[in-house]
This record gives structure tokens, sequence and C-alpha cells, in this order.
């Protein structure tokens, strides 16, 4: 599931990057591949051949999703009849953007589609309250609209819309909270003109008990080649308490997961509460100064992890293959979650 | 009670802004009153005719509260005699000022008052632990001090007191634990000189499953028009764990809920976590971008909100009157909680 | 506890800092004696003499760690055969350096170290998911590595290896989470080249319903000379959500708990979100503004705090000697937890 293009981004420009561009990419960390030692600083502010930055284009977006009976009592939704998935497909956009959703109601459940971090009005607000939602069968149509920071009085700037954000429904149920526990969620990208482009987006959604409504070893394998920038967009629902952990590899607790600069003051982490509504993102480099491998991430509340919220992210070899400590530990997995013992 | 004049802070200085200056304010945000589209960038770093800014005066400030019974076994603080309200008054100071807080304790309990953020000493910490309390019918002064940043060498500054803070009664009950319940807390604003004033200041509260000790329907309907600076102050008490989730409004998760320059790399939120102890704070303006309307809050945890954990942040229009589809949903609102289905 | 030699870091060039020293320091900052103002800001870039920093050597640290059983069914991690507590040994590297640690397990149960924040490859993860821990009685040596941060292209820079992080063991029971239960866990300290050295370290775990898997009043008393630079690593672990609250000591929200400079616009904070996984540090002047004393430091969660999860935080005068009403409040909250109604 984390290589279905159809989640990986519906705009072309977003699409995952050539293996050229990787290729140089990886050039520029001389030490990624290196798993004995960590990495030479290479001090530059030039920009690197092969990075590829967002652009702004103030497009106006117009997309097609449908919402879908999934078997398991689940419902997704997806870019087209039949495609729909859980969590649904990730959305980006650019600030400045403008997205129009028309949303076709397949189901006999009212529902709808309510975004995080972007700028919409009453009737887009995907809420029953706000009488903003899909009756059983029916279209409607939501605008998301962005916008880039502006200064308001010296330093004091209004935010823009650029984000790691998150999308779910706000009206099936008699409060309008269970589509969230039958899948009806995805994740929605706002980039600022001149942020780092990902090689792959992975997005882990932990809600209640589960990661993307799948308990381990059902849980997503991401699937990712030494070296490539690998971007986790973590997203919280439900009533349960979380922390997302990651193996082997740390982020920065800011907008993009990157120092701004080398006196950021931001700490770095790999340990991060995700509650009910809270989204977070960050890019890392695949096995950046610790090699390919199998590393596990988690929910780092114990018996949650017990309980089955662990998943695997494969590094692999720069050409593509599984070391073989990699798959021992991807089949240990799965025979651990088969018994007991494993992970 | 938004508007209550004893919770707008007590400070002449710091009381709602002139309409004239609030209309200034909204000029300089032309599209502020627009719903169809982004807000243009309007870059400056001139100060805006009409920004009001907080300015510091060394003062000390005294001011007598009294701790009183009130209906459902409900204990609040207030500034006069018969005033008390649950949360009780915000209190506003700016860096440098000092506050000397008189306590009358009119209950037949052990109470006492215990701020977070600001320097006191041993015989203010209000805890029993410290013998810093108010006997049944006692009268106590507690004295509360602030400072600006100072520097220690090179990088490396203390902070000052400025900040979103909340103070509360840690001395009532066996653990000194019983007042949060009954409803004995507070907001506590510092200011840092140059910070920018808001026209007005909301106190949210999430004290185990209420929110200011009331459920839906009954919580706060928070009341702005259109353009208006609107400061939200959210401070956790209880046993339990929450989220604050704000419709259609983002905010910057740093110190003042504003950017501090085009390159502040701290990530913009609309959802934060608010749990026991904590308390956070942020400045938006009412219905920008987004346009006026009847927008939830609500704690995110879904059982949480499904329980009353909800309320009504009302943006007006920029004349003062209610649009229809907001009067619409503030009585959907209402009806919904007597029987379900409507929020 | 607190002052146990073992646990103030194994690394010579990282010990208490001398009297001379502390005292220089202290001079540096004159209103940190005084209880009755606030600390006059004296602004300055110059190193301050008397401060000591993190110098950067690029060492490899070899060390043997022993995992022993303890009474009450604890385990530890120890630096000498029969010197295991709980926490484990304070570690402290600088970025750049590696650590090389030779864990023997003395017990008969399968165990292993995982550390958060530093570069390990595979064979270092101590998972049994990547077959890396030590069989009871098994001697196995597992490679730490940490870097500076380096530069990718532009503002967007990769996080060197500092920070307030933490080791535990990875591999105990079925799911490799009893040895959490168990106490082995410590804490890991990665500086920066230039971070200020503090005089002191207090390690703080929040544990499910215990601290350093102890209850009040046997939780550590951490012991301070007004105006010394006391560091505090606080951890979180096991299953239930918790809030750390330091009376009358606030700390920057981001890497070092210092500000970054005078327009850092990180929240300053008394209270933060320790929950399981996670880890953050801050350094404070001991009694700055409010005196020497006896202060709380507690889980803020109400019933947390009721049942156990709270500690003093002794501030000397600065000749050493214990001020009255500090021993005094000692005795209560020794009387307290025997009885009620004390802390």
């Amino acid at each position: 599931m984390a290589d279905n293009p159809a989640r990986r981004g519906w705009l072309g420009h977003l699409t995952r990057r050539s293996v050229l561009a990787g290729a140089v990419a990886s050039a520029a960390f001389p030490a990624v591949a290196a798993t004995t030692g960590a990495a030479t600083a290479s001090p530059s502010s030039a920009t690197v051949p092969g990075l590829r930055t967002a652009r702004a284009t103030g497009t106006t977006h117009r997309v097609t999703m449908y919402a879908e009976a999934l078997p398991g009592g689940l419902i997704g939704y997806g870019l087209a009849p039949g495609e729909a998935t859980v969590p649904g497909p990730l959305l980006e956009i650019v600030e400045g953007d403008t997205l129009e959703i028309t949303l076709v109601n397949t189901t006999d459940k009212r529902l709808s589609i309510h975004p995080h971090g972007v700028d919409y009005d009453v009737f887009s607000d995907g809420a029953p309250f706000n009488n903003s939602f899909n009756e059983p069968g029916e279209t409607r149509t939501y605008v998301w609209r962005t916008r880039e920071r502006t200064t308001t009085a010296g330093r004091a700037w209004l935010p823009g819309s650029a984000g790691y954000w998150h999308y779910h429904d706000h009206a099936y149920g008699d409060h309008g909270t269970d589509g969230l526990r039958a899948g009806l969620y995805g994740g929605l990208i706002v980039r600022r003109k001149g942020d780092l482009l990902p090689d792959k987006t992975f997005v882990v959604v932990f809600n209640d008990m589960t990661i993307n409504n799948k308990m381990a070893p059902e849980t997503p394998m991401f699937d990712a080649v030494l070296g490539e920038r690998v971007e986790w967009l973590c997203i919280g629902h439900g009533n349960m308490e979380h922390t997302f952990h990651l193996h082997a590899h740390r982020w920065v607790d800011n907008r993009t997961g990157y120092l701004d600069g080398p006196n950021d003051p931001t700490p770095a982490i790999d340990n991060k509460d995700l509650n009910p509504g809270s989204s977070f993102g960050f890019q890392v480099i695949a096995g950046d100064g610790v090699g390919p491998g199998a590393w596990m991430y988690h929910c780092h509340v114990q018996f949650h992890s017990d309980g089955g919220m662990s998943g695997v992210f494969l590094v692999r070899n720069e050409d593509g293959s599984i070391p073989d400590h990699a798959q021992e530990a991807i089949d240990r997995y799965h025979a651990g979650h088969g018994g007991h013992g494993g992970h």
C-alpha cells in the first residue's frame, strides 16, 4: 500500500523523483551509504543539483473524490470509483493553490470531508453543525483555499497554510465521529514555495489501537532505497493517546523536520506525541548514517506496541536489493506476530 | 460569560480596544472580510496605525481576590465580593510588573492561589507543603514577580516571564487538588513589552470532561466581529488528556501564535495537546480568509467531543449582525445537544 | 541517589564544576540570590568567565555496563559489578563522539540496550526484531555514533545528534517491553560543541505511576545550592500519559532550555507532556529570582500526583545550609505521605 501510486499524490509535478535525480542527491551526501561512521559535514549554502523544490502556481485544482464502502465495515475515500483506500489519497498542494473537491457519496450514510490547516467558509466546513455534509448518495463540492504568510506589524506575521495536515469525515454517526473509526481520513500536505520535495511520502495514522486501521503484522511496510529523501506524515485519530517512534532516524521538531540553519534551536527528536486531531511531518534520508536494514516504527506506549501498533520501515541497499539481515528481520516480525516473542 | 468585563482583564490599559482602533486594524487587512479568496500579502515592517502593543511600566499592582462558594458545589475566584466566576478573573501584567494578591477566603475550606510561570518565594508558593495557604476565613497576601529575559553567555539567554500562564488552588482537599475540580482556576497573561494587544481574550479550560466546568450546550459561546484580533488562552486541568481544536483558524505553535518573521520555522497548527497543568495562547484575526460564521471549538478526542466538550466561536458580520447561517448553526447546536445528531 | 557519582556522568571532563567556577557563575548573575526582586538584565555577548562549555573531541569512548538483578524484582544497569541503579548511569558525550558499550548480562533474562537519538546500525538496534540482544549471561557490544548537523541545501540542515536522549532495554519479555517496568533505563545526553555545562544533572523518569520506579516519599530529593546551574533530564516510559511540573522555575521549550537570543520566539514553560518514549532537558539556575527553599516537582495529572508522583527539589542557601522553612517542608512532606494532608 505504501507504494500505491494513487496514494503518492495526485499532482503530476509531485510524483516520485527520477532515478537520476535520486542518484544525484545521494552523491551530494557522501556518507549516506556509510554504515560505519558519521556523515562528513559538507557545508554549502548553494543549491545542490538534483534537489527539487516546491513551486508556487496559484492554481485551482479540481478533483473528484468517492466515499465508498470497503470490506470489513470500512469506508474509504478514493480518486476514482472502486479505488477507495484507508487512508484516502494523499493530497498535496502549494501555498496559493485552491482545491475544489467534489465528493461523491456512494454510501448509505451521511458523511463529509473536513480539512485541517486550510481556509474554508462555513459551507465547506464539513460539519452537520454548519449543515455542510453529503446525504447518502449525494454529491457536493468543498473548497479549500491556501495562502502565503503575511506581515501584520513588526515581527508578528500571520502564518501561511503550509503544513503537514490531514482531512477526515465530520458527519457520519450521531456525533459525526463514526467516520474516523471506519477509515474516512487521509493526508493533506501544503508546501511552501521552495520546500524540498521528497522522493516518497508515507502516511501513518494512529487511530485507536491501529495504524491505518490495521494491526501488526498487517500494518504498512514502508519501503525505500538507501539515501532516498523519505517524508513521513503522521496523523492521530480516535480516543487514545500515542507516541510515534522511528528507529535509527531523527528529525527536527519544526515545520519541515530540518534545522532552518546551523543555529536553529529546535530540538531533534525521534519520538513524538501523536494525539487525536494532531498531525506532523518530516523528511529523513533513508538509512543516513545507519545503513540499510529493517527498522521498526511503532507507538512507544508499551501496551499499544505490544498490542500491534508497530510496523517496518525497510531501507534497501543502494542497488534496490534487500539485505539478508533485513529479510530475516521481516520474516521474524511476521512469525512473531503469529505466535509471540518476535518484535 | 466571555464578555463579562470582570473577566476581560482588570488593568485599565488592557481593556477592549476602541471601535476606531478596530476599524483601522481591519483596514490593514484588506482580505480579512473576503470569504472568497486568500489574503493579499502586504509586507511591511512599519508599525500599522491602530495596533496597540504592551508597554512596560514596572508597576506593582495590588488586587484583592475573593474565593467564594458558588451554586452546584463550585468555588470560584472573584475581584469583588459576590463576583466569583469559573474560571476566575483573567489577570494580565507586563514583564517587570509585580502582582500582590490579597486572597480573602470566604469559604470553610483550606485553599490558596498558586501561579505558573512567574517568580514567587516559598511563602507565596500556595502549597501546604510550604505552609502557604489560607485557612477557612483567612486573608493572606501572595506576591508574584516578573522580569525580562536576561543574557547569560553567548546565545544562552534566560527566559523572561512572558507567557500564557494560569493560576489555581493548590491546597483544598487531602492532596491539595480538590480545588481544581471545584473551579478554582483562572488565566494569567504576562506580556512582553511590544507584544500586540488583542481586542478580546477568551479563556478555555479543559478540566476533565468539561470546558470551564460546563458541558455542551452550556459551554461558553465566544463572540467576535469579523476582523477583530481575538486571543485564546487554553489551560488544561484534571486527570484526562485532551487536544484543543479550533475550526477554520490556525496559529503558530510558539510564544505568541504569530510567526516571528517570514522564516520562522515553527509549524502552524489548529490542534494542540492540552494536558493537566499546561497552557498556551495565541491570537487570530476572527474569520480571516474564511468569513463570518459559527465555528466549532472542541476537544478532538472523539468521545470527549461526543460527551460535550465542544462550543461555538461566533464570528459576526463587520456591522455586528449575525449571519443567518450562523444563527441556524447555533440553533442546531442547541437542539442537537438536547437530543442527538447535531454537532 | 541524586548525588551518586556513578550517576553524574562517567566522563572525567563532565564532572561537577569546581566551587570556584560556581562562585564566578553566581557573581555573573547579581540577582540570582535576590528573593525580593526581578533579575537585572545585563546583556553581553561576551563569554562569562567561569562558564564551561562542551568541547568536541571526536573520541571513541569504550565502557562496560552490567545488567544486574536488584531487590524487589528490579533490574538495573551499572558501570561496574554490584553498582547497578535505577535509572542506570547517566551517559554524556559530545557530537562527533562514538560510544562502544560492552553490555554484560548477569541476569537469567534476555535483554539489551537501545538508545534514542544517536546513530546505530541494525546490529546495535537492541531489538529482537533485528536479532540484537544479549541472551542470559551473554556479553555483547553495541556501538552508538554521533555527528554534527550538516547542510543539505539552502535553509534545510540535517540535525546533528545533540539532545536530551535516553536508553533502555528493548528485549526482555515476550514483546521486549518488560525491562522498562523492571528499571532497565537511563539518561543519555549528547552535547553540541559550545553547549553550557551544568553543575549537576538530575534524571527524572516518569514510568507508569512512579518516578524512577519509586513513589513519594521515596522519590528522589534533588539537591542544589542557590545559583548552581542545574540540569534536568526528563524521560517518559510505560503506558500512561504524564505532565512534568517544576515549581518556581521555568525553561524554554527548545533544545537547551535557554532562549537562543533575545528574539527567540519559543515559549517558556514550567509544565510539559512527558509521555512514553519521549525525553527533554533543560537547565535552570537553582532558586533564581525565587530564593532558596524546598520546591516540589510532580506530575500535574492530579490523581498521579495524589498517588505519589511527586518529589522535592531542595535549593540550599549559598553557604550550603538548609533554610528552616525548607527543612520544615521536607518534614511535612514525609509526614504527609505517611498519613494524608501534606503535600
